[in-house]
């Protein structure tokens, strides 16, 4: 029995870049079929083989400056140009229908959601060491000497941010890792605070009433 | 890598007798070795087959009077004429090595664990319902029907206890408990307030400095 749930719960998921976190959700949202991906909105042009409203919601500038002003969005950011923001509407839609829903986003992100949903699940990724986040980011051919520097950087001032998150993974091993991420899931799941009590106390005493 | 945690968690079990506590607190035992079964200390006298230190702390009177005394007992009660206590010290030292400890207690008893250790996990156990909990009841020969029903009167006080829990398991179906059971224990070693998290952050920055 999947205990009935107030609402869905909102997990992010948020770690230094080359930690792996795509790999990681992507695994996660395979095995764990009840958790949804959470489509975020951009300005950015749509590259080949990206589906709108699958991969993102792909809007144009006015339109998103208006979702700002509106409040649509329950974080935005601007990188290299273009701008990314999680839509407030689709996952309170998902929250409601008692479904959960999983994203990453980065530390300031995060911070915001935090503080519009406090009962969010945080989640930070981290690579085994900082040696290893090198070797996958040098992997990556598209990527120049100093825009590696740089990221490494940026990745090293983000894992200060560590204590702010209500879980960490260290992902040394994607299937422990995995793991781990869809035991925070389930025991999420049973937090009583989550949870409908009313509704499960009636279902255990309907019994002794019949 | 298993997270290095500043100390190890006590999870404690709750839940109306015939819930099926026992049954889970042994399976979890024998499927994730690195939980350890605390052992209570009793004045009653030992059963044919129990061990000394393993099933039970045999103790006198005198001595369990004594430890109350010397605030050695983390909870203790008294039930059937003979008393039950939970041992601070084979917790402690048990925690203080990063183990986790594992117990079944009564609703009473875990308020007074939870209000000497507020970073306890617990956890209530409730039966799929009422009807089944009966059944239960019944098909251990030994009850009469006025102890049955003063057990499931009981529990039914009992389960209004749950909203002081940190989790609650609905116990339908063994393999799926146990597997909440792990899921809980598995997410709360990630928990960032439980980690040495300056631990993590030179592990992780180590590669960096290298």
């Amino acid at each position: 029995m999947q205990l009935a749930l107030k609402k869905g719960i909102l997990f992010v998921l948020s770690g230094p870049s080359g930690a792996g976190k795509n790999t990681l959700l992507n695994a996660v949202l395979e095995k764990v079929p009840e958790v949804h991906y959470s489509v975020s909105a951009t300005t950015r042009p749509s590259r080949p083989g990206e589906i709108n409203g699958r991969n993102y919601f792909f809007i144009s500038p006015e339109r998103f400056q208006q979702g700002i002003e509106a409040g649509e969005f329950l974080e935005w950011t601007e990188f290299c140009g273009h701008y990314y923001g999680t839509p407030r509407r689709f996952i309170d839609e998902r929250l409601a229908e008692g479904k959960s829903v999983i994203m990453d986003v980065d530390i300031r992100g995060a911070a915001q959601i935090k503080s519009q949903l406090p009962e969010v699940v945080s989640v930070f990724l981290l690579p085994p060491n900082m040696a290893v986040l090198h070797q996958r980011l040098v992997g990556r051919a598209s990527e120049e000497e100093e825009a590696i520097r740089r990221r490494l950087e940026k990745a090293l001032c983000e894992v200060q941010a560590l204590t702010d998150y209500d879980y960490v993974i260290v992902n040394e091993d994607l299937d422990l890792a995995v793991e781990r991420m869809k035991a925070i899931i389930i025991a999420e799941r049973q937090r009583v605070t989550r949870i409908d009590c009313q509704r499960i106390m009636d279902q255990v005493l309907g019994g002794m009433l019949e």
